[in-house]
């Protein structure tokens, strides 16, 4: 059985990481989508709330479960005994930082694998920061958010635009 | 049963190919490398000698055919039944050519999934056409590629250095 | 009156050539889509048949016009009398190619300004060399190029494929 | 008339900032700087001086006016009936950004334009950030910003350098 | 005789850095190695502590001599007299940043020649910040970092790890 | 003494490559010029021609000789005892190809060490083809390549453009 491995800070969990885990859970027998407690980013959302999050986002995928992480991804690896890391490529930018960390990963733990995914091209812009800085501003996340994501960015936001929540 | 294409023109495979490949063959259950027949560029070896030549380095890997093919790589996979393609990543310009392509090939087989593994650094800097540009010049390419595509290589090039090839 | 000129080889015209005229036609006051004669390439199509597939596909935009050039960019800049080159940008490549040929065009034309236009992301992985390669396998080609184009395409690789263009 | 806006920190403007604004000012017929309230970014200079400072650089361009702005870029733009965004593009790794940022803005806007133009050569590597890092200790940015903003600069660094800065 | 400057953060400094001035020591007759006083980034250990890492990292070099210093580069350059400033590259990213670095200060001193080289590819995915990311989660940096900074890593986050630091 | 090798096709040498031998001229007590007898590419001007005007284009320099060359560029610094290969960066496709060539070199010649040098911003866009593509349409090259490579190119074209050549 083999048995993937998504790490993220999913702060918050958007359409373009569902879309990976999604296509991700087709290749693989098994997929973990781990939430790194401490990236070194300020954090919108508490560790609790981004593994709700993307529980939420990935119900319906049989063969996905969500753990929270903390340490190095690969240590996380040789104590699930995984077998392969997976990551979603947007751009030139991601493709060197990946490459890097995927090197550095192979020296820590030489059996390491590492498959990375094309996000479906009408989600190549997106990205965690992008979503907040619209939320933020007042627009519309609706298409680039899971539903659960989108109303807790309204409750967040609220009082900044003057408007109440919708209740769900 | 996950079954993965790794398609190229293998003109003629190098460490690095058979490095993907193998990395691929731990995470699928089934590996076909397909060796496409008609490619823009000016070919070295006929298709047989290069499909020869694949055969020979992944003769180790038992979950892993070969396999001549001619027309649309998504028209391969389609017929093939196969999930997922496997690409090699190297460099910032591999990485957009592959993005464009996969963008392509998911709008004519939407089903289609891409999984881009890194080479091992070692062969980040190696392709086709380097080994035949050093092998045309004289240099030593047994680091480079497999001991059958050395031999083939050594004869190609034998009179050019006026030196016999070694007998295997 | 702001002109501006949209040059390529256009062998043939795609979706993502079109809809970067139709960007260009609504911000500037005229547009001349400027077909040159002899790029170094290998050509599919004659001068004559790329312009007209070229006219066919503009047919609609009452302030474009297109035309065959020859000679340097700068030169048919200068002759018509245009205030700025537009070009449209799908990748990093593109980029470095277009900012050196821009800065290469100042030199030549210092008052030349250079527009560059992003291609809608769903045309971002479209050329037209990708056009003639899915054509020549006997792929769909009905969503990357327009109609008059593919009719041409059709009936050049209509023996190839063993079935009879259809009559329009 | 064709409204074309220029949206940034400008903290400070840098002489790349007004060439872009003087190529723009040539090819549409009203183009508004839009100076971004608040940026994530720390910024050196208040939303007041920032507008002063930009008025001032464009001082001499007739059909060029000046207006600070909050909330989304494209907000602004459909607020003010524009057309089309202006952006200069300096390097590879503006380009990726201005590319999701388009892709991002027109799935917020679909009838928003986005043209990109090229700093001159001159300016390719400046920016306000390196302006500041060059004055904070000490080196001469007389060449890199309009006078009114090295007047400022000079102020602002005095101290530090010891010398009292030149009166205007 | 040719001095030439290699100036940065070292915090701390790494083995991809030594082998960069080893490299640059063979090529230039005297070679500087210029530790920056006070980067924008946060550091880890203080001026002095990383001055006497990158001494002892580099001590068996006899012609390379160790530096703290503030202000401008190219203003430390000037008052040395020095004739080239190195830099080590590892990625696309590097390079931008190089260029526009090296474009600048050519502007500030034109006299200025910048040797970039190539750090051995083992050591490309390596980088201050990730070495101190992989200590302070209790990865091995063993390999990554000359002994002395190891000790010195292995002190800081001794507590974290519940280990003693090993006595030298 | 530091011998350096800075080899290319020079079909033909530009402004941007005189640039390049300037500055390395400087860093290096002896530069050697090296000219690739067969590159891939199809050449304008002969080896002798080429070899001519690289000469004519460095005879200022008292410590630059130039040399014609066939086989790996690693074989002739091994046969000339030279230390560092010499190259001028000017983009980002140059870096990532001069990467790989600088690994694979190593890989060949391991005490190799290879010296980026930056072109020039104002000769950033330029390129041998560049220049033949301008001077094939007419256009005028004089400030991009020394005099004796101008005359040449006006023989060459001057047919074409129906203009006698200048007498030098």
């Amino acid at each position: 059985m083999t048995v993937a491995v998504l790490p993220g800070s999913f702060d918050p969990i958007t359409c373009g990481h569902v879309d990976t885990a999604r296509r991700a859970a087709r290749l693989f027998e098994r997929l973990v989508v781990a939430v790194y407690a401490h990236p070194k980013k300020n954090l919108m959302f508490g560790l609790d709330e981004r593994v709700e999050m993307v529980r939420e986002a990935v119900v319906d995928l049989p063969n996905v479960s969500v753990t929270p992480y903390d340490g190095l991804t690969v240590d996380l690896i040789r104590t699930m005994g995984a077998d392969v890391l997976v990551r979603g490529l947007r751009a030139v930018s991601d493709f060197e930082f990946e490459y890097q960390q995927a090197t550095l990963n192979r020296k820590l733990l030489p059996s390491l694998e590492v498959c990375c995914m094309f996000a479906s091209v009408e989600y190549s812009f997106l990205s965690s920061s992008i979503v907040k800085e619209i939320a933020e501003n007042g627009g519309d996340v609706s298409s680039l958010v899971p539903p659960g994501v989108r109303g807790r960015l309204d409750e967040r936001f609220a009082n900044r635009r003057g408007v109440q929540p919708s209740t769900f």
